[in-house]
């Protein structure tokens, strides 16, 4: 049932609000009633926060992380080492690899991962633009760093097969096996299998 | 942890963006991230509805109902009754009345209801301007149309006492009893003996 508002302000604000993901009608209005009790100017910087963050922010010409320049500050920054380009399927990835604080290298954010179920194949991504980049011969190691999904192992076989073409180029991906934290017990059996094969030395663990 | 942001118009809109109540920063960094993949003019067109509700509506001086004039639509309506207030705690409520189709008199929005507990007195709900509004003369039944709490029983007490001073106004409240739907064996005993004790005539569910 359509609501009846009492202004069409409330209206716009609540069908725009309405259109944010997981924003329902009913969540759109509390939230445009909590932006009316509050100080005018607080409404006004949100408005203008969104306005700002639309109109002037665009992608990085190389590797096509968020930016407000045409080349993103870890591309331009001479403290990186640019010959490690690790390819992320998004935006959020290329944080929280930031935020682990244990990479130095680029990155190449791909837009998305092959997945025939929701009609996005190779050519949708950033794949050639990755091809091309190292063909432009200053990379010398390119990381893998998709989810663990059969739609992740797709996308990092089809990249792979692609830079087959480089034979110099070292192909890695992140480490698979048990998180932090975790119980055996818990976990699951192809996880566990996996991390037998690919059991590391106990003296590494505090010789890094 | 502070997340580190590829840009400070990402980092400004998800600190606006996380200040709207139940949006946490993951939340707001999906919402921003929503709005850079969507059209420019939609994201924009979010920004400019915020702006417009916070700087454009205001509150009826009659009613207290968000109007983006003077006097809201239902107080200015010649259609309504003007002998019948209807006392609502806030805006969405107002909505839901006139939601029923059932209602043809005027609101008056308390703006919340007494609660110590949160530090809310009379003082500081629109109690004395629904009694400025009595005293007026116009008005011949105050409808108390406050929630089924503690809160809502000693703000309809409260104002029944105030309105005392008033003998030949008609002072209603909801109905309270069973809602539409309910099970015997899931209603709570309270709503259940008092759905007992005021009981209605079977007959009265067809002739109304």
């Amino acid at each position: 049932m359509e609501q009846e508002y009492a202004s069409g302000l409330l209206e716009s604000a609540v069908r725009e609000l309405s259109r944010l993901p997981g924003v329902g009608r009913k969540t759109a209005l509390r939230l445009a009633l909590h932006i009316l009790r509050r100080d005018e100017s607080e409404g006004i910087a949100l408005g203008e926060a969104i306005i700002d963050l639309r109109r002037n922010i665009r992608y990085c010409k190389v590797c096509h992380n968020i930016s407000e320049t045409e080349l993103c500050p870890i591309c331009a920054s001479a403290a990186r080492d640019r010959g490690c380009v690790c390819v992320v399927e998004n935006v959020r990835d290329v944080m929280s690899v930031e935020n682990t604080g244990q990479y130095t290298g680029l990155y190449h954010v791909l837009g998305g991962v092959i997945s025939p179920m929701d009609g996005i194949g190779p050519d949708q991504l950033e794949i050639n633009s990755l091809v091309e980049r190292v063909r432009g011969g200053e990379v010398r190691e390119v990381i893998l760093a998709l989810a663990a999904t059969m739609e992740g192992d797709t996308t990092n076989f089809y990249i792979y097969r692609k830079l087959a073409a480089f034979p110099d180029i070292r192909i890695t991906q992140l480490a698979r096996g048990m998180a932090v934290g975790n119980e055996i017990e818990y976990t699951d059996e192809i996880t566990l299998g996996r991390s037998l094969l690919q059991r590391t030395l106990f003296s590494d663990t505090f010789n890094s």
